[in-house]
């Protein structure tokens, strides 16, 4: 059996927002992967992230990141379910996160259901014309494989995040909601570049 | 013929944004009277600050505001016709200024054209229901009244300046212009309240 130490632990509690003893378990389980011990308490259902990305949101705060000598300036609200975890150093750490992100790659929305659907049928009908003379399932399989990459540079959540590319915005999002163990959206952003129409 | 100080000067070059001796003979021509020294200069067609609110703009900044720990977020763009006044501490406070005024009063608008149609629409026609029965003319004087009312609340540049509730935002800025000797507009600017629809 591997030897588990309590930085394992706080990782997979950092990650889960699980307790110390289930997160042991987990790691003891696992021979100490992390990866494979989240799919482990997933199989387990306590992945508690997932769950809470339900509850309602009401509270939060709206942030600011001015870039650039005030050429870029973003403002954003970020809901969170109470107050307290609204006013918390992971909460507030993550909409100063958010700012800067939406300041560095100017998303054109949210999430891919908050797309303009003209811009997403502009963007499709582009993506066939490129493929055009394939046969038809060939075409309709690379045109999904474009419109995926698309909402990855242009849906905040499927981003990478710009301080760790490895992981995606939303999943930045959904650990710090693991570890605050409150739901957490982002609500809606602005971004102002100077002298743009 | 009255004894011209440095003060007066420099207090009507800080309304006009005119040069030292310009100012000097308006105030000599005038008795020392800074009023009657401004229309004497607007008289000869000396009004900059007047003047340059028709220069083109596309330089300046985005500033924000964030209030009440994080409840009322405001993003504001300004633009000045070049970067170097952009930069100048008179341009900046007037940033902060104008996002602090509109984190504090919420207009819906930047001026009167600004607003939308349907809103104009219906306070009208609130207004005229208010004062029925009156004859034609008064009514419309009345509703004029209201509607100016109305505009003073809630256009950025029409509301009275929180920090010095004897002058427009309007005129705070025409000072500013006057000073830098640049034309200087509010481009834009969005405020979010948490929670808000």
């Amino acid at each position: 059996m591997a030897q588990i130490t309590a930085a394992q632990v706080k990782e997979l509690r950092d990650k889960t927002g699980l307790g110390m003893m289930t997160c042991k378990e987990a790691l003891v389980a696992c021979d100490g992967d992390i990866e494979k011990s989240v799919d482990w308490l997933r199989t387990k259902g306590l992945d508690t992230a997932g769950k809470r990305t339900g509850r309602a949101t009401k509270e939060g705060a709206v942030g600011s990141y001015i870039h650039m000598n005030g050429r870029i300036g973003v403002l954003l609200e970020l809901n969170s379910e109470t107050d307290f975890v609204a006013r918390s150093e992971d909460f507030q750490q993550l909409l100063g996160d958010l700012c800067m992100q939406v300041a560095a790659t100017a998303p054109l929305a949210i999430s891919p259901e908050a797309i303009d659907k003209d811009i997403l049928a502009r963007e499709r009908e582009i993506y066939v014309g490129q493929v055009s003379g394939k046969p038809e399932n060939i075409v309709e399989q690379i045109v999904e494989g474009k419109l995926k990459k698309f909402y990855k540079e242009q849906c905040l959540l499927e981003q990478p995040f710009v301080k760790d590319p490895n992981t995606s915005v939303g999943e930045r999002i959904k650990g710090v909601i693991a570890k605050v163990g409150e739901n957490i959206i982002v609500r809606r952003f602005t971004r102002f570049q100077l002298g743009e129409d």
